[in-house]
């Protein structure tokens, strides 16, 4: 009854409690806010304290993995794992696409994202969007790290419920 | 892999990120202060935020549970659905026991609550048990909220893991 929707209502309270003690709109509040890399999210707190919750969130999924998954000899099977296994086990569905240019970066592609399906759809709500998109780069972004990759994980919303998130694998 | 822990997960870094930005020691600040009636913890707004939050989830939850459960006829048949629907949907396991005064107040006891198990056992662990109880307390109010019946839900732990929820029903 309850266990598949519990992440996704502890998820909306999350963020519902976030903003109702901090509006915190910030200098650059404006709808394309959330196009912007992540770095200049530090503005907005309430985005930077889902996307590092989202981070150990993503960590501690990681490190549950089986060890011989965290043995991936190319970058692409580690994010076509994020796209099939992880994307199932969190939200009961895969990834619709993954695209990359073979040069690090990759663009993950979920046309109903289900954190993004309680807000009603319309151009005006896209303002709303980052809220629910910080915890889950930040998850990716946990994961990867795990998995012995440093990224930088940002998202993109074009048409709602559906989002874009963008990885940029920072070569060390 | 994921999805049954995610929730705990997501639970054990929300407390962990809202006691990182204020460690809120209060003034009441002692072992016994989780033995006291929630409204004392007003002094302690993280462990009110994190109730808060439970609340609403539960509330959630509540909404989603087929009409006919909604028809309980019982104040102990409610408790009973709690201590073995709701508490199986959410940790894979039932309530251990549930006893009452027959007078409107129950006591509902998990010899191994899962929100607590990672906390390691031991006396000097005491006083960090309030974070990981509080927004399950608020949970169970919110369900019982949504099924119709007004509560104060507090928690006690005598020995980690296991601890003891008192759901006082309130008499409108």
């Amino acid at each position: 009854m309850a266990d598949a929707v519990l992440f996704e209502f502890l998820h909306t309270e999350m963020v519902a409690e976030l903003w109702a003690h901090d509006p915190d709109p910030g200098p650059g509040d404006n709808i394309w806010r959330w196009l912007l890399p992540l770095e200049s999210w530090g503005q907005n707190m309430n985005l930077s304290v889902l996307e590092s919750v989202g981070f150990r969130v993503g960590q501690a999924l990681g490190e549950r993995l089986p060890r011989e998954m965290l043995a991936f000899r190319e970058e692409l099977d580690v994010l076509k794992f994020l796209c099939k296994d992880l994307w199932l086990a969190i939200f009961q569905k895969q990834m619709d696409s993954l695209r990359t240019n073979h040069q690090g970066t990759y663009v993950l592609q979920d046309n109903s994202f289900p954190l993004l399906l309680p807000m009603a759809a319309g151009l005006q709500y896209l303002e709303e969007a980052p809220k629910f998109l910080a915890f889950t780069c930040g998850l990716l972004r946990g994961a990867l790290c795990t998995l012995g990759i440093e990224s930088v994980v940002t998202a993109s919303v074009a048409a709602l419920p559906g989002c874009k998130f963008q990885v940029v694998i920072q070569n060390s």
